[in-house]
């Protein structure tokens, strides 16, 4: 009798369940709700507020709902006995984070605070908190504080701290009603089991948890006296490894779900980070690109080492016993859907993809960066902006759609560059996400990183990742290893470099990282423009 | 009993006709013609060759249909009898150039030849000559060249001497037939007045016809031995002034018209110049910009200066007795025709235009550089290429249209700047051409330029100019300037800068400025990526 896992995977706009076969990793039958508020970052429905720039929150009861419906979907689509199920298991993004009371309850749910905008989860591409990031930079770095160069030198406007500190400084009464900030990942394994858990990948990545600690005391004070005790108040707790036992599913979460009281909840995982179990990279130096709006490259490595502008390593942040470094890249399908959505009617993916590839490389005389979200790695940049650079009136439009995944794919192989000349040797190049569908972009990958391409075929790889956590939970294999042998998926050089193009993609990546060099390191422009942009919005605002 | 005169113009796609009343400038009726063969850039109707990148031709026919079509029609529509039209003057974009007989019949005409590329006219926009015109610069500036800093020191790939030195090194056979090689603007008065004439106008500024001579033999033959002889056997010719009497209107073209045989006919004059008579803006310091598809701006000055990138100052090329300023923008309404080209249905430029109306100046936060079709001054570069900075997944299309207006205006700032700093004073900025009547791009002109724009009403302004020009061939004037005084329209400042937007456009143009000195001077990344571009297009051919 056959043994199942589920799998949730809780995307930006969507959340996915999938039910999974212990023994061979056979996907059986999955379902999607889509979230009621999507992504809040126009109005705060609770009172119609206008939400300031760069803002980004969800509501959390989209996260619940996720349980109530995708689950018990996904269990009818398999057309399996839920009885035979022995585990759950999530992932998130990250860092998705919200403040809480004591026993769980987000604070947006509370009839006080349900008006603020600062009770809500703040989402991942939340970027309002860069002040908040660039001064725990500044301060990290005169004092020099050890942990700074696992972050790649530089702590992200998306993690913990800045979120954090930007909601202790612009509403002190919602702070001081946090009684645990807590990251998504981890707070829906506490409405599945019952129990408060913080997951070795995101205390490590997003809460700056290095070697058996978070930052000090000392170094918050500076930040602002009042956030000396944010860690220990707020955050400290016992680190639990993944693929481990977060505890059993509660008599609610069972009702929610319909899968029996009691079984495994697996520890919180990020999307990204439990992709390389699914796709059976978990050695050192295979990269998992997960390609999707953004891209997350996720990669263990043997020894510890300090690349620059990555997002960190962290022991144990991918499987235990290795460390797992990661990078990011904070727009790629987000660009492209930007792109098309600015050309309007008469314009598709498919189309511009149909008439980009028929030209050759190079033949747009176009070069352009990818910064349309800001820049995660290697400059971790979020006021960073695009760029392109070669328009004619002879310019057509898919040419710039080309140039823009070409933008893409330099901007990972300056990533797969800079780890490679930090000594952390990349081996091979594993594309996961909807990006891998796309002949175009992964022929131009290809031939930009002048190497083979793996595709882990699986369409619903992280949820897939949550099913292995899962099943090694549940004691069914004895890590995340073995059973990601058993489970996982991996079709290697899937596409394969032409040596003309990338010789070609030579000369353009110089230009690209000229771009890079004078527009994201000399002069950044781009913050000069923000200030312009933001003081012109702001007048606005007043005169209306 | 009322006098008139007609005024041809002619554009880049169609010629006009206009009947003007001697006395008072009344625009009576008018009537346009477009070209048959409009612009030939992709391949030659004769043969059905594919041109290559960059290539301009019209064909001389189109120009002899406007007098065929356009003159009887516009008489038809004035309603007046053509036994009182007293002379025709017509006016040419430049540098429009083409290869003739002795006779002045043009080679394309010729079956030998009709199969020939470089047979036909060269519009002002072919700009395949940039190799020929880099080696004309550096010739030029190694010997020394006393008239080099009277075209703000670089000789332009539109001219006449790098589009004949092409033909010279790309056809050898039609430059042996090549026995006149002539602007547009004096053929067609050779087509009517059966006489070669050579304006002042286009001989000073297209034709480096300065202090009474052209290049030196020496020169020349440093260009290429062959080339030694071009002036003197293919332009020599004395030089007429401006709105002096070419001839007697033939029987022939009196067939053609419809008008009285023996008639005057003004000598030849360019679009642009000849639009300071319609503006009444002959005194110095007076900038007349025509905007269009691309902008000239026209100025007299009292003294001669050199003003760095400029397009030419010539002594009487815009009026007897004070010194003609020529200035450009390869393109302005072209990038915005590009653009909305370029997003397909369901934008247009009123779409759009009311949309960034509403935004206050720097809301988007974008800045961009105008230089999609090269830039005509102050750079003389037309293998520069545009560029956007600023933009985010938030950047909406209409964001983009207006800082593309914007760059356009950020130009034009760079230009009026330079002549002033160059001791040439602006004292006031006259807008002609079709852009006068997009009240959002004039506003923001007269915040970018911080200055009060004035505005040429007629609709047809340089048409109404070789009207006025062949009043005063006819000698119903004793000058141009009188003839304007009594024949032109101005209207002084029609849109008045606002302070505080003007602020916010000094803030974003010193970062237009940072991107014109880093992409125009310090690192022109626009050729290399224009090389990577014709190499990956060669290959491509060399596939097929």
């Amino acid at each position: 009798m056959s043994q199942y896992t589920i799998g949730v995977d809780y995307g930006t706009l969507s959340g996915r369940a999938v039910v999974v076969r212990v023994a061979d990793g056979a996907e059986l039958g999955s379902a999607v709700h889509e979230y009621k508020h999507a992504v809040i970052e126009r109005t705060l429905p609770a009172t119609g507020e206008t939400l300031p720039p760069d803002w980004a929150l969800q509501d959390p009861e989209d996260y619940v709902d996720v349980l109530r419906i995708a689950v018990p979907e996904a269990i009818a689509a398999a057309g399996i006995d839920p009885a035979d199920v022995i585990g759950i298991g999530t992932d998130f993004t990250a860092c998705t984070v919200l403040p809480t009371t004591a026993d769980g309850t987000p604070l947006c749910r509370l009839d006080d605070f349900k008006g603020r905008r600062h009770a809500y989860v703040k989402l991942w591409k939340h970027h309002a908190a860069q002040p908040q990031a660039d001064r725990i930079n500044d301060v990290a770095q005169r004092r020099g504080e050890s942990w700074l160069p696992r972050f790649g030198g530089k702590i992200s406007s998306e993690w913990q701290f800045a979120k954090a500190l930007q909601l202790l400084e612009e509403d002190p009464e919602v702070w001081a009603a946090t009684e645990r900030w807590i990251e998504a990942a981890d707070w829906i394994i506490w409405q599945l089991s019952g129990n408060e858990t913080r997951n070795a990948c995101t205390a490590g990545y997003k809460g700056i948890y290095q070697d058996g600690q978070y930052p000090s005391r000392e170094f918050l004070a500076e930040l602002n006296p009042a956030f000396a005790d944010f860690c220990e108040t707020r955050l400290e707790h016992p680190i639990s490894p993944l693929g481990g036992r977060a505890g059993g599913l509660t008599a609610e979460a069972a009702a929610w779900t319909g899968l029996p009281e009691g079984i495994a909840v697996a520890v919180g995982n990020v999307d990204a980070h439990v992709t390389n179990a699914a796709a059976q990279a978990l050695e050192p130096g295979q990269m998992v690109a997960i390609m999707g709006t953004s891209t997350c490259h996720i990669m263990n490595g043997a020894e510890l080492r300090e690349v620059p502008g990555m997002c960190g390593v962290v022991d144990g942040g991918v499987i235990d016993g290795l460390y797992g470094y990661e990078a990011g890249q904070s727009g790629v399908g987000d660009i492209f859907g930007w792109y098309v959505d600015t050309l309007g009617e008469g314009h598709s993916h498919q189309s511009l993809t149909e008439e980009a590839a028929k030209q050759p490389a190079g033949a747009h005389g176009l070069v352009a960066l990818d910064w349309h979200s800001g820049n995660r790695s290697t400059l971790v940049d979020h006021h960073l902006s695009g760029l392109i650079v070669g328009l004619t009136l002879a310019t057509r439009p898919h040419e710039i759609y080309r140039a823009l995944i070409e933008a893409t794919a330099f901007g990972a192989r300056k990533i797969v560059e800079t780890f490679e000349k930090a000594g952390v040797p990349v081996t091979e190049f594993v594309v996961a996400g909807g990006l891998k569908r796309n002949d175009l972009v992964m022929r131009i990958y290809a031939d930009v990183l002048r190497r083979p391409i793996s595709v882990a075929p699986s369409e619903q790889a992280p949820a897939v990742g949550s099913a292995i956590h899962a099943a090694v939970a549940a004691g069914a294999y004895t890590d995340v290893r073995a059973a990601a042998q058993s489970m996982g998926r991996i079709e290697r050089g899937v596409y394969q470099p032409n040596e003309a193009d990338a010789d070609v993609y030579d000369r353009l990546y110089a230009e690209y990282d000229r771009l890079h060099e004078q527009f994201g390191v000399i002069d950044k422009m781009s913050h000069r423009l923000r200030r312009i942009r933001d003081a012109a919005r702001t007048t606005q605002e007043g005169a209306e």
